[in-house]
């Protein structure tokens, strides 16, 4: 009985055996871009439109990270990168898993985005730049976030008295400016398309 | 344009699209249990014989939480329970994207395992005992671990120079110094099973 215990197993799943599962491929698709550029309004329409094509897929955001796993981290740089860190490594988990994830926050550094870049393989991350006039973000300002930070009520906010640095080669930059929601989810969705991440069958 | 823009988004999927989507149910089983009664064996036998069901499935071990995510964290009662603390979130967005999840810890303290258990709704939470007694772990000593906290060499090992607390109400036990890997994992499995999770139309 106990000899019968000790074999080893055989059990381990791989990727492709659950992409095979699936019939998609994971990747991990990162959202940067200042507050109000429209990183969370993007990514749960492309999570939609990616659910309604029978794609398995994730959304983590400072909504469901902050709470929860991080929820004994601040607002300070190291803190912030922290932050990051751990959700590059719940991502990777996800993509290994087999779920096409969407990761949606401000993330302003390139150390921080290199950091995350430098965990996955080469075609696995792409890094999607949703490029804003501040002008624009700011008038939009969804969260009032902006008017805060003006008034000095908050401090260390992007764009405003924090720095943004934009990527330098990111796979899209998507001008939220001038597209509207639909044309930057399309966008995103032919890309993912034309990677041939979206079915393990040749398009 | 920019008026498109900023309408609130439709796209947030819940758990239960998600649900649709797979066809089952997501959950966390959760195994506990001495060092060498059976845990990585028996989960990964578990996460296999799901996978040849059609379910989506995922194991988080000490192989890949401990390399990545908590990397950062050593061995003191503090740490571990801040292990165990990330764990538990992580499996919650696991089992969120519609993940039936399996966890596979030690995790020797009531209190802790009480901590992730109250994250979760009450059905979503599937404590397995590896019920094993600690001779025969150690004769098995997979990875030679009982023979260094014997000799002193490893400080705080589990059953030897740390308590093991049983659980007190596990949904299931699993006597592994009895039972075949086989038996083991399908009880599992028939738990699921009868639990309605391993589909949406009732069985």
């Amino acid at each position: 009985m106990i000899e019968e215990n000790i074999k080893p197993y055989k059990g381990k799943i791989d990727k492709r055996e659950r992409w095979q599962l699936n019939n998609h491929k994971s990747v991990l698709v990162w959202f940067t871009g200042l507050p109000g550029s429209g990183k969370s309004t993007i990514s749960h329409e492309l999570e939609y439109l990616l659910y309604k094509n029978k794609i398995r897929t994730y959304v983590l955001d400072g909504d469901n990270v902050r709470k929860g796993l991080c929820k004994d981290l601040g607002f300070s740089a190291e803190d912030r990168r922290e932050n990051l860190r751990r959700v590059g490594e719940v991502a990777k988990l996800f993509v290994d898993a087999g779920i096409l994830t969407i990761a949606s926050f401000a993330s302003p550094y390139v150390s921080d985005r290199k950091m995350i870049r430098e965990m996955f393989e080469n075609e696995e991350f792409i890094e999607v730049y949703l490029k804003c006039d501040i002008s624009v973000c700011e008038k939009r300002d969804p969260k009032g976030l902006y008017k805060k930070a003006r008034n000095g009520i908050i401090k260390n906010f992007t764009g405003v008295s924090d720095p943004y640095e934009p990527p330098e080669k990111p796979e899209i930059i998507l001008e939220t400016d001038k597209l509207t929601v639909e044309q930057s989810v399309k966008t995103v969705f032919d890309f993912l398309y034309k990677r041939q991440v979206l079915a393990l069958i040749e398009p």
